[in-house]
């Protein structure tokens, strides 16, 4: 079933991941070969900047220099984005890409994201692959992991560590405890988190990979409008310090949910018990697991950004088409999938954490309680502790499991009252 | 590029897999059906007793009173085999369905350990699909984590806990302080532990495994006969405790290597960091490490046994072959595999655990020096702790790195010593 014709490749877009899938295609060229039955080769490339020194010889292959000329490049089979933007010249290669009847790799996230649905319809109806095992997860192969080896099984549940950036803040701060701002500056210089951390920190990355694993776990349409991302930017020293005490890890986690209240998709500061596979998740790792009916919990880890593993999914992706294994890209034809409405996250049940931070005065504890009691929220249990020299303290309280709405309530009750020196944080518990 | 012709399947075997793969095809009917884009129908079925109530309706399926009969079942596109044994019946069901040009699905890793090379060179000639995800591992999918998701990859090692018997015994030692024995029997009498236990205790089903996973990540011929396998039976609960103490916890673990050496493949039990991820795997999981040179390390966890699990893998290879998404078994032409010289195991270098049980009497820690001295073994740190009633001692020892070669050679010189009271037991260190 296999011919030694190689599979010829353009590539668009030459920054850390795009160097590296060169170098990777280089440096394990024989085996790739006898696993894919046939030579991956790259034959055209783009990027911005033709000079700029990547430590590749670039002379072996065509630049192109107008990147949307290799839609039509007629000596490529594939085309694989590495420049990244939702919408922009990667939307416009892959759309011309795939009319044009060459299959499309890509690492691009947000745009599968946004567009994926629309690509994989298009995809279909030209019978060619659209692959982007590299857009979660990095080098781990999740999508792989639902759209084929949990594929005989309906998914209750996804969810997982999905931005290495947030994980190495948490578990420095964690380690070392320090707070979100210092930590954050040291990532920053480490080059772990980007200049401007927003898309990464405030969980928009890790939105962006949810709703992609959301649609592949549960055959609905994807639906990226509907995920609420709050990131770990408010989660202080503190809050880690009483996890722990209290036998969980805090870290940032985005949940898929299917069932009869509809679509449930969120990314979240959440606390993990200690004896869960995702509290030892530590660094820049991401995680991934899937609840199935009859395989139960699938636990994937791996790194989840960076040079080597992102060129690993994307070569992955070539080396599956190379081999002629491949289908749709959502696990069944975009047609079939499902339109679900977004779950009333009111409804969810679950415990919670809750952090607020008080002024050292007389009242301040009977206030929460009594916004608590009359939201209906019932409270397993409470700590107060001081932790400031200006006799500023905390106030965490773990909830009973009762539904998200009488905790959003309390916390409307207590909103501007004079008890609160800080914006209070809720965070589930991962259940 | 989907048709609407079913794939049909003829079933050998209705014991506790055959009858989730039954049950599980009929509970996620409409779903499989979206996901393969056909639906997977078993028509023909064939088992030891008829009569015996399975809690299945088994009156839609043809029933075929001699299994060898499925091969050549008309009606039948796939064979797939849950009927165990590495020779005998399966094997010769396994070379007619594939001569007579039908795919062919097993969960039997004793047959694929033994004659996988056979298989896949005849699967390969008649152009049919052979498939094998449930027989590593369970629901796992890491056949196809080896396959496709890493086969960007050259795989320097490959290692993990596979047999979930030895993993559960091992877990509930460690919570509660008990010896192997007695733990055996509770785990005989919940049915995690077979009346015969050798098989599992013993690491044989382990060492299968490890041989099918050392052919996929390097491309080797499968070799089980060169899989050194210890088990876990001579393992007391004071090796547990004194392991904990030093930071480690005792994991049965098959390690596969491939370097300058040759192909190293061993089943053994190990002290494993608590801070690795195999640490963290507990009753009955199985969990996969892979390191690649381009990914870095990918860790696959589930549940490595069982009615769901297992069934959930069977179908899942049957969805790939529904899609056609399936190829050389191996990850490449079997023809493609190399045939690698075993490893000499003296040549590891590795930190160990060394322990030692003891009569109480003057000179016997001198004698185990002196050992350890002759052979060059360089000890890290030594505790002797009084154990029992009578006051015999245990000696544990953590040596330094070194080449294995000389801790064998410190436990001849040992061997048959009147100052031991009982065999001693070593386990390398996880690095």
């Amino acid at each position: 079933m296999e011919s030694n014709t190689p599979l010829r490749v353009a590539l668009a877009g030459l920054g850390t991941v795009g160097g590296g899938v060169v170098r990777l295609l280089d440096a394990n060229r024989d085996l790739i070969t006898r696993r894919a039955g046939r030579p991956i080769e790259v034959v055209a490339i783009s990027a911005r900047d033709r000079n700029k020194d990547r430590g590749i010889d670039l002379t072996r292959f065509a630049w192109i220099d107008d990147m949307r000329d290799l839609a039509g490049h007629a000596e490529a089979d594939v085309v694989v984005e590495l420049i990244g933007g939702s919408d922009g010249p990667a939307l416009t290669l892959a759309r011309q890409t795939i009319a044009a009847g060459k299959g499309f790799v890509t690492a691009n996230k947000a745009m599968i994201a946004h567009h994926g649905l629309e690509l994989a319809q298009a995809a279909e109806t030209a019978a060619v692959p659209l692959k982007f095992e590299a857009a979660v997860a990095g080098g781990v192969p999740v999508i792989k992991g639902l759209r084929e080896g949990a594929a005989a099984n309906r998914i209750s549940r996804v969810y997982g560590i999905l931005n290495g950036t947030c994980n190495f803040i948490l578990s420095k701060m964690e380690a070392e405890g320090r707070d979100f701002a210092e930590v954050l500056a040291e990532a920053q210089a480490l080059g772990y988190a980007e200049s401007d951390p927003s898309f990464d920190i405030d969980g928009v990355d890790a939105a962006h990979k949810l709703s992609i694993l959301a649609s592949l776990a549960f055959g609905t349409r994807p639906a990226f409008g509907d995920v609420s991302a709050t990131g770990v930017r408010h989660v202080i020293a503190a809050d880690i310090a009483e996890a722990a005490a209290l036998g969980y890890r805090v870290r940032l986690v985005g949940v898929a949910e299917a069932d009869a209240h509809g679509l449930f998709q969120r990314v979240h500061p959440h606390l993990v018990p200690v004896d869960h596979p995702l509290a030892h998740v530590t660094g820049s790792l991401n995680a991934v697991v899937a609840e199935g009916n009859y395989v139960g919990r699938l636990f994937f880890q791996g790194a989840g950004a960076g040079e080597g593993p992102t060129a690993s999914a994307v070569v992955a992706d070539l080396i599956d088409i190379a081999r002629g294994e491949y289908g749709s890209p959502y696990a069944m034809p975009a047609a079939a999938l499902t339109a679900e409405r977004a779950a009333d996250t009111g409804e969810r049940r679950a415990r919670a954490y809750l952090r607020f931070t008080v002024p050292d005065r007389v009242g301040v504890l009977a206030e929460i309680a009594a916004a608590m009691r009359d939201a209906g929220v019932s409270i397993e249990s409470l700590i107060q502790r001081g932790v400031a020299a200006d006799g500023s303290a905390i106030v965490a309280i773990v909830t009973h499991e009762g539904p998200e709405r009488a905790v959003v309530h309390a916390l409307e009750k207590l909103r501007g009252s004079q008890s609160l020196s800080g914006l209070p944080l809720w965070m589930p518990i991962l259940g």
